[in-house]
């Protein structure tokens, strides 16, 4: 199994939400990690992706990067999300497409820091697209201890 | 039907989402709405509710409060989310009961902005508590048009 297929086995059977929002991993290629989720168990009142939903895919894009970067690092560790803040600029009315990159840098810091101290934060951006445009942008702030 | 009522089915129909988290209307006594959802459905890997369902319980809670107060005004508008920030103090292992209250002052504002320019926005904040002790801090801007 790929380390995407392991992530979205471990979401879907550990955060039953995120199969209700059919939350799959689109792909990993080692710094960005893609998920996408259809519009339909999504929507709302205005026939648009949920921004719930949309924060929720985000937030799970976030976390699951870290995991798959914390697994290469055989760390096994807690991540929680701490603080986040969410910029809709547009609505979305097809497949929520999310996308997270980190910064190589900023991991190895954020790695050195988590084995001196057991503990550390890290801040990720995620960014959901609507065709080409930018129609969210999210940035969550997460812990990991052990 | 009561206000709370009516808006529990409007939430259930409109935004499959809400059903599948569980999401009740508790209360409105028209300043606070209370909204809550309990934990099963809404799980993390950690057994305590995933970020994003005490975010969107937040959201759907100031949203639910606008159009409570929307229709009293006998005003039918769109409600959108615009940005929001999220902040989690506590896990919550229990049931979620969020509150959001509004500013009469700051709502007659909003109110008499939205008659003269047909558009206006309202920021809302909103908690989720653990017992006496609050887990979740919430503050969402919303923007209502014709």
């Amino acid at each position: 199994m790929t380390p995407a297929a392991a992530l979205e086995r471990t979401l879907h059977d550990e955060i039953p939400l995120s199969q209700a929002m059919g939350i799959r991993v689109a792909g990993f290629d080692g710094t960005s990690l893609r998920m996408t989720a259809p519009v339909a168990p999504n929507i709302n009142h205005q026939s648009t992706a949920f921004g719930g939903s949309l924060y929720s895919l985000s937030v799970l894009c976030g976390w699951g990067l870290l995991h798959l970067k914390l697994a290469e690092a055989r760390l096994h560790k807690h991540i929680v999300i701490q603080d986040a803040d969410i910029r809709y600029l547009l609505p979305v009315d097809q497949d929520m497409n999310a996308e997270c990159n980190v910064d190589e840098v900023k991991l190895k810091n954020f790695l050195r820091a988590l084995e001196k101290h057991g503990r550390a934060r890290l801040s990720l951006d995620v960014v959901i697209k609507h065709g080409d445009q930018v129609a969210v942008e999210f940035s969550g702030r997460y812990v990991v201890h052990g």
